[in-house]
């Protein structure tokens, strides 16, 4: 099946630690790397887990506190000296060009690509890109400052042909693409062969939804309704769910919640505060009311399925 | 013996690699920390090697290349979230508070602390910064942008007294402060006892030279004669000598030879080019000009002494 996985980056939460890094997750769908959050530090994650710098077109920042961004000018730096000539689209708060543009002003005669910056809708959905395999939308979430999540879903897949059924029909092979698309099979005699009679359905749709740094907020899940995979931060333990209001931040049982739901299949919880050092407590609390979670950790890689198995 | 300790955060030239980090040099000079360079992931580093971020109120950043300061806004962010009060002085070219000025003006309401910003000389060597205990300064170096090299030498000392001749003559406690600073000492009944009679030769100066990303430029050696402990960037092994002069970088063979003009005492090597996996060849090239050199590796703790044998 073609590629729909997520690998993540950084797990910390705003103050370092020396084990973790700050958020970054890449997601590939069908090859196209989608980088989500920059923190300092993303690019050596990227070679550290070979990922490829040139299969990056697009980058999403879902807000402008330094631990989800710090690390994209670096990342752009150096596509210069890995020559970069592709464009890169970048999807952040409107005011991020500006924040960076005496840097970039500096070492603006190097530039050797075109950088396409993209504002964020902090107040509704917004559909960001689509091509031909997928579509990406954010949505707000609650936060110190204005803060989105984003959700990464496969376009409608076509029908699959039922190739016993294509034999014994007969069809010829200049058919095949409009029965994909649902038409049905006309003979040369008038028959008509239904398209059902000729096609299975198609494989689902899969889907990730990313939800960083926010207050609980219930009315995401109706945006992110029937995720595969859910990652959703979780700073802090049950415990300090206080701690979690004042911050707006999420603990590790209002993710688990969030997941509930939304009705997700599966669940990562990350943004870790740098209090833990062992993350059993957040996850025990989580899958206690959400089974399938696991926790983000550095290098891990989550294949995005429709299976509740995965 | 006050400490006198470099340690090595980074090595990395400006490619990231999976293994290095870009240049930052943390010297302990009598528990003040200095920090020289700042690329990115400086503060992990910091954390992992456990060197107290509260330590730090002065730092040295040579030139504007992204693998040399990328790290800064970072780290002035962290010093945030850990309430710093203290005033944080920052030598650098004049272009960097305008650079970091909007990111800086964006958290500018959360900052807890006072930047004050010191312009690098590029034509000429200068003094930066003096306490009672160092002195450091700046010196041209050759590189595409304006570059300095930094000094770092330990103030004069104080004469040590040679206990056995005080108790001799009975030389009164009061009388020991101006003894220690090369006065004589007289007598009740008008004798008097020289200086030298009293005293043995201070402790010899220590001092640390870091010379990166530069031509090689033999007019440096004059700066930093007679220097303890040089580092010196060695970006290239000595087949690549063209390359280097290109790219106005050094090869290991040249950092050499400036630790041999310099009289310098021990030589460290580093700004690793991606190329070499294996950094053996750069060694081997420096160590046939001058036999005390080591290889910069992250985490490497490198006391500076004034004997040949550290």
């Amino acid at each position: 099946m073609t590629k729909f996985e997520l690998t993540i980056l950084g797990t910390s939460s705003a103050l370092p630690t020396s084990q973790r890094y700050p958020t970054a997750h890449i997601l590939n769908v069908h090859e196209r790397f989608f980088l989500i959050d920059c923190g300092e530090g993303t690019q050596v994650q990227l070679r550290r887990f070979h990922l490829r710098f040139s299969k990056i077109n697009q980058i999403f920042i879902s807000h402008l506190h330094g631990d989800h961004y710090f690390g994209l000018i670096g990342l752009l730096s150096t596509f210069i000296l890995l020559n970069r000539q592709t464009d890169l689209h970048i999807f952040s708060h409107s005011i991020l060009p500006e924040l960076l543009k005496p840097q970039l002003d500096y070492i603006g005669a190097d530039l050797t690509y075109k950088i396409i910056w993209h504002p964020l809708n902090f107040k509704k959905p917004q559909l960001l890109f689509e091509d031909e395999a997928v579509e990406v939308s954010s949505f707000p979430l609650k936060h110190r400052v204005p803060c989105c999540g984003f959700l990464f879903t496969e376009k409608h897949k076509e029908l699959n042909l039922d190739k016993e059924m294509i034999d014994f029909h007969q069809v010829p092979i200049r058919w095949l693409h409009q029965i994909k698309q649902g038409d049905d099979f006309c003979k040369e005699d008038g028959t008509v062969i239904p398209n059902k009679a000729l096609t299975l359905p198609p494989a689902k749709r899969r889907s990730y939804a990313f939800c960083t740094d926010t207050l609980f907020e219930p009315e995401v899940a109706k945006w992110i309704h029937d995720v595969d995979l859910l990652y959703h931060e979780a700073t802090y333990d049950n415990l300090l769910e206080k701690r979690a209001v004042e911050t707006m931040h999420s603990t590790a049982g209002q993710a688990a919640t969030m997941a509930n739901l939304a009705c997700a299949k599966k669940l990562i919880i990350g943004h870790y505060s740098a209090r833990y050092k062992d993350l059993e407590i957040l996850l025990n609390q989580a899958t206690q009311i959400f089974p399938n979670t696991e926790l983000a950790m550095e290098g891990a890689v989550f294949p995005v399925s429709t299976s509740k198995d995965n």
